[in-house]
């Protein structure tokens, strides 16, 4: 009977649809309640002219069709994609974009090839400094004027690393063309606009890649337009997040249930910590699933308020290099990377009071 | 290929949806988009044993069904309805409940019969001074121990008016389970918890009633816990909403089109001004609906920016009776009846900039 559905943040110029935060929990998202984040309209694929280009840097290519990759050694992996303006709505001073929530994350098992299989086959020489992935979307940026393709380069150890993939299957699926049929690029542990959707074309280069995705957007600006200073993202900070209860609830006073879920991007998650008093007090939460690679941990926390009034629930999590979530993350122009301790303000409400306006 | 739906503020525990306010404008919301607020459950529903019970004031009671309702004289009407918390997330003081953004509001097409006439008919004496209305949706709340019906009254004066209706049609299809199958009660211009939802029993009663939807809900709470001081919801206030650009949303310089809706209750929007410069100057916007009683009007305004930077754009209404939407409307505890100015921050964006980072 709910209508249990992807929370849209924009549909123009492309659509933006968050996983519903705030449904019970999940280790897998199922993939019609998994996030889209898209920068330009969908491509149109056909499959049988589809082919994907591998391109070395003296100009070499090598191209693969679909039943060339699907017939390669498969490899499943586990990893959580979190989109780097994930929670760009909760920085207090607001930042450019899609107002995200905190439902640009979702998690999902992921069938494919890996890359340095298919670079290898294609036997190109490696010997750039970096490898440029250009999906099939394109369109035009507000910035620009020619239409652009959406590319994004990733450092050759990383695109060599046994465990980043060219995926066809999700959660046992064929890709949908929602999230990049027929091949995504799956970087794990890295935010997901790494992971490139549609991919067409791979290439090797000599230089450091400067597109708009590189370079204009998905970098650090502590200022406006202070280009000059830009870091690029790191990979995937340790986070959590409180999925119930929400911003605002109403909650009977008794036993509750806190809930929700932690990831570290390359790291794992090795503790949650909840505060029920505004980060005064914290006491360790209960990990539901296992320390599995790139994946999320869910976690719960029993709490038993006597006191009607207004508390502040805070979530923290802590990855095995010891890092843990700051109480604010920097704010920097563009919202990206919001790792800051998660708080929830509730209220919790006893019937004493009732009664007596009622009666 | 887009996926445009309600968007879910929550499901737990009852299923509260909003209208996705970044779609393009429609005067008349598609039943599959109308926002959807409940406080229990959905009631299970036998269409073959439900029926409409109407007790006078000394007890005397008549019963309608189902067919003996849509045999009567059918009248259709316009109405919008608005939740007395749409934009309580606005508040920037944070208020309790649901954090309805933009969209916990619709408009719609009912049909069905005279509230009037079906009293009439039942020929029960009308000597009382308010008309109680109980949904069938009941449950637990957080602060009482027993469960409740969903139970709200209306002045005999606005029961016996002629455009209170019990609606049985939603935009030419019979009602859905989700919007108060069989029958919903139908109060154009006042806020949208008095139109109850699968409705089954109608009481004449002497004393103004105190039901907790009454009495500690939907009451206007200037402080935590003061209802000895508490005021009733008024009709619905003049209001209006910016769908489109959203907040912090990147635009190009050049044209581009503000638009959204405005509405009034029981008066009619008689004019729309839009500021692009935080609130300093302002300019009419085109009213792209006629005046239709009850019902919003689509507006838009054509902005031609030519220089980079923020903007912040606010749009603000006009009723016939000369009131305006106020710069900040009076924060309340329970967060209801926002109608401040909406302002809405932007980035517009040139290419100038951008063409000298990347060459």
């Amino acid at each position: 009977m709910r209508d249990i559905h992807l929370v849209p943040v924009s549909y123009f110029p492309s659509e933006n649809l968050e996983f519903p935060m705030i449904s019970s929990l999940q280790t897998i998202t199922p993939n019609q309640l998994f996030y889209v984040r898209n920068h330009f309209e969908y491509p149109p694929i056909d499959i049988n002219t589809w082919n994907l280009s591998i391109e070395d840097s003296v100009d070499r290519s090598i191209k693969f069709t679909y039943s060339d990759l699907i017939n390669m050694n498969k490899v499943t992996l586990s990893a959580t994609l979190e989109c780097a303006g994930n929670k760009r709505s909760l920085f207090e001073r607001k930042a450019q974009g899609n107002q995200f929530m905190l439902g640009a994350i979702s998690n999902a098992i992921w069938g494919g090839v890996r890359l340095k299989d298919v670079l290898e086959q294609a036997g190109v020489s490696l010997s750039g400094t970096e490898i440029v992935f250009e999906g099939l979307d394109y369109g035009q940026r507000n910035d620009m004027e020619e239409h652009v393709f959406f590319e994004r380069s990733l450092p050759v150890a990383k695109a060599f690393h046994p465990d980043t993939i060219l995926a066809y299957e999700m959660n046992g699926e064929p890709l949908s063309i929602k999230h990049g049929f027929p091949i995504r690029l799956i970087v794990p542990g890295w935010y997901a606009v790494a992971s490139v959707k549609w991919l067409h074309r791979i290439r090797v280069v000599e230089q450091p890649f400067k597109g708009p995705f590189q370079s204009i957007d998905y970098v650090i600006l502590k200022k406006t337009n202070d280009y000059k200073h830009a870091l690029p993202l790191s990979p995937v900070l340790v986070n959590s997040t409180i999925a119930s209860p929400t911003e605002e609830q109403e909650m009977a006073a008794g036993t509750n249930v806190i809930e929700g879920y932690a990831w570290a991007g390359e790291h794992s998650v090795t503790k949650v910590e909840i505060s029920t008093d505004g980060g005064n007090l914290w006491s360790e939460a209960n990990l539901l699933d296992p320390d599995v690679p790139y994946s999320w941990r869910r976690w719960s926390f029993s709490w038993n308020p006597q006191n009607s009034g207004p508390y502040t629930i805070m979530s923290k999590a802590t990855n095995d290099h010891g890092d843990v979530q700051p109480l604010k993350a920097e704010w920097n122009v563009k919202g990206y990377q919001n790792n800051s301790i998660h708080a929830v303000n509730v209220h919790v409400i006893t019937s004493n009071l009732v009664n007596s306006i009622l009666n």
